[in-house]
């Protein structure tokens, strides 16, 4: 990875090759043909003016003639990204394939962001009538807080627990620690954390943050030529769901989650309880409580009291998003996705530093395109 | 496929939905199941301000829970879109995906979208510079001139003979034949075929278009629960070259092409000799010439003798482009490489009418990305 957050003095493309050579380099690959690379960006031409960043991509790392695809899916467009070179390499017709995520967005104004983002409710149903996923996020959140009693005190504690985790992470855009009462129920709080989206406050939201990540997957019987601590991808999902919210059987279940879940699980012949952490989407943290249900790792509705007994924290029996997540490690959207991959790489090879889970042997991870409408899951194992 | 054309009245995600319903419908599978959708748009979000099409169209379609992602490859990005949902198949993750490529431009002022495609040359080596696709087709065609001795003539046969089979396709944007004198040699040449890139003039290139075109891929076993004539993909190829033209080591020779074709021949375990025909991407004549030679169906520089001798038309002895090509049938970019295996299974098929190719058992297509920085093959065969 690079270091995640502001990147004035780069472009999308040299952060992307920054991570790029760091992945093949770690492989010790710098010399290597690779069969295959595969770009994720959510908006590589809309932000940074540059159309086919998998081409570009392929021909700055001097990987020529090796194949070169980019792959969008909102902000899964990473965790769609490593599933497609995940197929490539298990049908044969590939034995390496590189995979980058990469975005550069901070130099844009904000609003310019949250509408391309918005692009991806319905534009009928929900867009042309000024919905932006952060509104979206306060109307589930409201929801949860009626139906399941969730609290703003709750929402805050996923903040806390992963501004904590990200301040051991130095990949991570934030690194900065923040109490309890400094963003809730304190009058300093009503300052430092201004409502967003009622009852989403700052800092319930993740930042927009440029950086990129990569990974470089190889088929299982070549992946000891590159290193004595391969991670195996044993499980992948991915589903849809109804595209507006409104359309949804039950608006504060993310049935694409749970699908994909599923699919996940089945493969790898795992259940939640026989992972270790997992790596979950909190681009907002009502959506982490919430995702730690539907994942399966705890009863729906109890998601917030698993919080409040610090089982998800990174000295819990569960930790979730020891990297800091999106919250702390920061978003750069089409990025994120291999970020997690990575994050579940270093932590399964014992490299997690200050932040390391304990005896992490498997791992999940979930990456949402849209407002849950497209999520993509893995199973990720030591072997 | 959808007409393509002038889709003023039609949004993408409409000429997207319209391509992928006739899909399935000719599959009989409009009320089944399908494991995946692949949408391949080089500009969606650029030109129709709309990101994560891929999961726009699965709600659409109302084929959610079906995993859901967009393919971006430049002007081929629907090849790298059918490529990778073969891969999901063979692989084994998927038994079904709708593959769906489209664009919508024509709404759009010429040189905006002449700049967005221009990004897929080297930023630093060529875009800062002024260069754009049809100065690249350009310096090329007068390479060839030099070299080979192609002449404007030879240009302007590519034109007349994709335009006379366009005039048989009811889906071509330009329906309409054009006769040599009147785009070359003439005083009423001067005027209608302006230049545009010297020597390229305006009947050397492809138009702008409006379209989308759709495949259903399914695993070999499960084909024939679709149709009585499937189509077989056996042979796949892509590979990349230098991005700048410059960097290449001979800016007349297709590198790309010459490696992927040989790739998906391999696979297929056929030659060149063994394709009925070809389905070659000539945004600009002088490609069509150029990609006859590098894809192995002519010796470097006796393509123009193919062409003039009449072995490309479509009663000839290997037609290219029955189709009409990009030259007539237009070249929505996302949704060419689509097209072209749409075309390649309707002959295949026997179903292409007016147009259609003798005996044909194999084709062969080639999909440009940028200027051929990235090609994509296939061999598609009868079964």
């Amino acid at each position: 990875m690079t270091k995640f957050g502001r990147h004035d003095d780069k472009t999308l493309l040299s952060l992307m090759t920054e991570s790029s050579i760091k992945a093949l380099e770690d492989a010790g690959a710098g010399d290597r043909n690779i069969d295959a690379v595969y770009a994720a960006s959510m908006l590589a031409g809309e932000l940074n003016h540059q159309v086919a960043v998998g081409s570009a991509l392929v021909d700055q790392l001097a990987l020529v003639p090796a194949a070169a695809d980019r792959v969008e899916n909102g902000p899964a467009s990473g965790g769609s990204a490593v599933k497609n070179a995940y197929c490539a390499i298990a049908c044969g017709l590939y034995d390496t394939a590189l995979v980058t995520g990469g975005e550069k967005m901070r130099h844009v104004p904000g609003e310019v962001i949250t509408d391309y983002i918005a692009t991806m409710t319905n534009i009928e149903a929900e867009y042309i009538h000024g919905v932006t996923l952060p509104s979206l996020a306060g109307m589930l959140a409201r929801l949860y807080m009626e139906r399941y009693g969730v609290t703003e005190e709750d929402l805050a504690r996923v903040a806390v627990k992963n501004h904590l985790n990200g301040s051991k992470n130095p990949y991570a855009h934030i690194q900065q620690p923040v109490t309890l009462e400094g963003i809730y129920g304190s009058p300093e709080a009503e300052v430092n954390n201004p409502i967003i989206s009622d009852p989403i406050r700052m800092y319930h939201c993740c930042p927009v943050t440029d950086g990129a990540a990569s990974v470089l997957l190889a088929a299982t019987e070549k992946a000891r030529e590159f290193t004595d601590t391969p991670i195996r991808i044993t499980g992948v999902g991915q589903a849809t769901d109804r595209m507006a919210v409104q359309d949804r059987k039950d608006p504060a279940v993310l049935e694409a989650l749970r699908v994909s879940a599923a699919q996940a699980f089945k493969m790898s012949k795992t259940t939640p309880r026989d992972m270790s952490f997992a790596e979950l989407h909190d681009a907002f943290t009502i959506l982490e409580i919430v995702e730690s249900e539907d994942a399966g790792f705890f009863e729906k509705g109890t998601g917030p009291k698993a919080l409040r007994d610090g089982v998800t924290a990174l000295d819990g029996k569960f930790p979730i998003n020891p990297s800091g997540g999106l919250k702390a490690r920061g978003h750069p959207v089409g990025a994120t996705g291999v970020a997690q991959i990575v994050e579940m790489t270093w932590q399964l090879r014992g490299e997690a530093d200050r932040r390391q889970v304990k005896n992490a042997q498997r791992a999940f991870s979930c990456n949402l395109g849209g407002f849950a409408n497209n999520v993509v899951a893995f199973v990720l194992e030591r072997i």
